[in-house]
């Protein structure tokens, strides 16, 4: 294994250690010490990566969206949803993206990182909406940035509500109902009748997404032909 | 003044108190102490109303309601608007309300109250949809729990986003796009375009509200002519 592709594995485990430890304890009482034992490296291997514990929780809402990736879909509105859908999926299931919402919704660590984390979705969410809109898909009136807004902060308070009162288990489902009410508000008739807005189809979304982070590191690890 | 009139404006002072304190440190960190020196009343009184420092969050919880009265709309969708567009409005110059927010989605809080505040929302916002349905107001469609659902965790997010963005200087104005937003879900095409939904529509709800408590506080204090 070369040297940079340790790099990159031990900075993905310290990564994944502080997310596990961020998200059971949030940002005020996870320590250092902590993310160590759990990530189970030297503290010079940490703080080569990440000097504080900051840089630790910038990490995490980072990596969070190498889990929500996806490839690109024809219809705009469609891969919005995907999306949403596949965000719901994570958050149940994988700490970066779980860890991510609580250091963005909680006490001091909201305060440092809310705003940024925040920020980034809104600002995906607005470009998939501007694509939308050249596509044609958007209703005339629709206006991205402000649509982007509203589906992003209801997104959260789906989530919080959905976490709050049974533990997420049916956030899928919520997600699907959430964008159910949002998208008559935006779709042309066309596109809003051909959407397909189900709890099911977050499992199908995140099985796409591992093949292809599969796919991918096959590639990476794989002899280059290229040379 | 009676007795009991004395007793409710203790137990007023001691609501208000606390409810400062939540909201400027959260659960975990406001401290018994801190709300007696603020309410300027004696231990024994504070104890006699509220034996806990739970049950004083539970006090703020109900008593925010009190602050959000509103006359009944004809219009139950437009009664729904203007709830929201209220709590948006006390939102930020309330702590009462305010205190909720964060004693409800933040850390110890959340556990313990979260699920109590989050559930009369829920139960509230359905009421008004069920008669909004018996009304002829909701498309056929339409799920009123469900609904009630979306709506008030939307709602929570968009304050959370607003909160974390800027300090709630844009609340009303994304709780109005918000209901724009999600009204076309649930709205027959009728009542959708009757419908007032701008943000300064807030202000005038609540000097509403004002004027309400007011005539029910002088109808308290003054004779009873009955009596």
């Amino acid at each position: 294994m070369a040297q940079q592709e340790r790099a990159i594995r031990t900075r993905h485990t310290i990564l994944e250690a502080a997310a596990a430890v961020f998200d059971e304890r949030g940002y005020e009482a996870a320590t250092i010490g902590e993310i160590l034992t759990r990530a189970g490296v030297t503290k010079g291997a940490l703080y080569f990566h990440f000097p504080s514990k900051q840089a630790l929780a910038e990490g995490v809402l980072s990596e969070q969206f190498t889990v929500l990736y996806m490839e690109p879909r024809v219809c705009k509105l469609q891969q919005l949803v995907d999306l949403g859908l596949l965000t719901a999926y994570r958050m149940r299931r994988n700490p970066l993206v779980s860890a991510g919402a609580r250091l963005s919704l909680e006490g001091e660590g909201a305060a440092v990182l809310g705003h940024q984390l925040i920020t980034a979705w809104i600002e995906g969410v607005e470009k998939i909406l501007l694509e939308a809109k050249e596509c044609g898909e958007l209703l005339p009136h629709v206006d991205p940035a402000e649509s982007a807004w509203i589906f992003s902060a209801g997104w959260t308070g789906v989530q919080v509500y959905s976490s709050t009162l049974n533990g997420r288990a049916d956030l899928e489902a919520r997600v699907a109902a959430f964008f159910e009410h949002l998208l008559p508000a935006v779709a042309v008739p066309a596109v809003l009748g051909k959407l397909i807005i189900t709890a099911d189809r977050a499992a199908e979304v995140a099985a796409e997404s591992d093949r292809l982070a599969q796919q991918a590191e096959y590639q990476e690890t794989a002899p280059s032909l290229a040379g």
